[in-house]
């Protein structure tokens, strides 16, 4: 990361740094049982899918997801053992949509190793993807009936429509902020939200608090994204996992290039223009975008829209009486401005 | 299709050929009005989606799946519009399926037109085929809760299962039939089964009367099936909408090939063994397979199974007393004996 771009006033290090051990002491021992429950899911009685199973299983991402719904679960007192199978579930949701944009994307890497299109082929990874999709959705079906049902279903609708658009979208320098909020809510931002007020059915909690847990993931999920679209200008593919200057290598469109062509010089704009008209994406092209994105400072404007979200992230949880859960949920949204990876 | 290879007892042409209009005539209307819900669901506010929307709504297939469902609801006297629903929701699992599978399969043509990944790209593809389903899963859960949503989510995953064991199986010429009519079931025979038995739980009909449908379901998936592999052999581009010897090319070994390797001479176990080690399919190579399968008497063999299937479908619709919609039921597995596309 280079100096000078990051955001003031945040948490000290020190106390984002015991973040995921006080997220161990209050959940670990259910985010366990849900890996456990995960693994098992993912076993079956056929190779090959058994063996893409298994891959999936060991390399988790950072099950931010889940950890949220563990944790509101836990705000929320709830004492059944539903809120584990739902954090497997949203995760198994999030892990199918990884499996076919890497396929969309054509992307050798995912969290650093092969991605499953590369390894086992496109085929292969079409049809698991399908799998651990469906999958998810039987095992919802198992819970029984709740609102969730439905929030699953719209949830992961508007996550493939917001694939669906950003891929008809590629490399489309006419795109509107609006349209890339859009984007990113249907991509990102709903299913953190689902997370978020799932414990809020599960305890039948009244209407109001299940609308400020649906802001604050809402939020959260766009500072997230918006997070993820910085940091792919300025991290690296050891830290990051995938080259960098890798979403407009993909075609992706995202804000700090946004801003750079509202906001820049004309340079900065004949710049970025000729790249996508050329698509020349060499790594010394790349570099040069990161260079005008970080100097022209739209990569630190870009990153204050993302504190801004995070603000009212931890806005929303403004109705919850303070305690220690509470305290740690509203330490994500820094964690998530914080994260380098 | 070659003479001499069709099977004899079955139903008079003419009665079959009346069939499509006794279908009409007895659901008619309501397979107008799913035709309209499925374009309905198709549209989108987003180009391409509402494109390819469009496309899949337009390039309808048979249609076979909710006639059934249609048909079983009619004769045991449901009155909702649920029925009308789950007829789309099991057309669109079926469609998703088809959208994967040209991916996987790398086809061309799907229905004698290009297929949606050859005209808009395996990438947007991916992501159709993932909306379909899911919007497949939601239309279900907007019809609330009923033991037809375990059915529905339990079904697709068994056949994304057959798809992916096929998959993995590709060329394999160590598979056995008992391995092949596992694929089968998975792949089709279990939504057949499903479609058939989803008025069983509309009408809260008792179990024998759903077990029955369900029978009446598989046996005639099979039938489907296995007749469709056989076709593969003897039917060409003009009115399969997909080369001859395609099977074979996209690496399924159906059973017309495991019979012969089974039962025909050395001469043609060699020929079938070459053919698959050097992965060469020129259209000669694939006549002289088809002169095989058809000259051996495999093909006959094969389609013996399936009138074998076809007359155990009929043999469930047993418990049901006679009337228009029973008999037009007990005639449908002689149709697909019998269809040539």
């Amino acid at each position: 990361m280079r100096p000078g771009t990051r955001l003031k006033s945040l948490p000290q290090r020190a106390e984002l740094l015991h973040l995921s051990q006080r997220v161990q002491t209050l959940v670990g021992d259910r985010l366990s049982q849900m890996e456990k429950l995960i693994a098992e899911y993912l076993r079956s009685p056929y190779t090959p899918v058994a063996e893409m199973g298994a891959y999936l299983a060991a390399s988790r991402g950072k099950r931010i997801r889940p950890t949220v719904l563990l944790l509101v679960s836990k705000m929320l007192g709830y004492e059944g053992e539903k809120d584990i199978a739902f954090g497997a579930i949203f995760e198994f949701i999030h892990t199918a949509t990884l499996i076919h944009d890497d396929i969309v994307d054509q992307a050798l890497l995912r969290r650093g190793q092969p991605s499953l299109a590369s390894r086992w082929g496109p085929e292969l990874a079409v049809l698991m993807g399908d799998r651990v999709f469906i999958m998810a959705m039987d095992l919802a079906v198992q819970e029984g009936w709740s609102p969730i049902l439905p929030l699953l279903s719209k949830t992961t609708l508007r996550l493939i429509e917001g694939e669906l658009i950003q891929s008809h979208r590629k490399w489309d320098l006419t795109l509107r902020r609006e349209d890339n909020l859009e984007i990113i809510k249907n991509k990102t931002a709903h299913l953190f939200a689902a997370c978020a007020q799932t414990p809020a059915h599960l305890t039948g909690s009244p209407e109001p608090v299940r609308q400020a847990l649906e802001d604050f993931g809402v939020n959260m999920g766009i500072a997230f994204q918006l997070v993820d679209d910085c940091l792919d200008f300025v991290s690296d593919e050891a830290t990051l996992g995938k080259p960098a200057g890798n979403d407009l290598k993909e075609g992706k469109v995202t804000l700090p290039v946004l801003l750079l062509l509202e906001q820049g010089t004309p340079e900065d704009r004949a710049f970025v223009e000729a790249v996508v008209a050329s698509r020349r994406f060499d790594p010394q092209t790349l570099r040069e975008m990161a260079d005008r994105v970080v100097d022209s400072g739209m990569l630190h404007e870009a990153e204050e829209v993302a504190a801004e979200y995070a603000r009212k992230a931890k806005e929303a949880l403004g109705i919850f009486s303070d305690g220690p859960v509470r305290d740690l949920l509203a330490l994500l949204p820094d964690y998530i401005l914080r994260r380098r990876f």
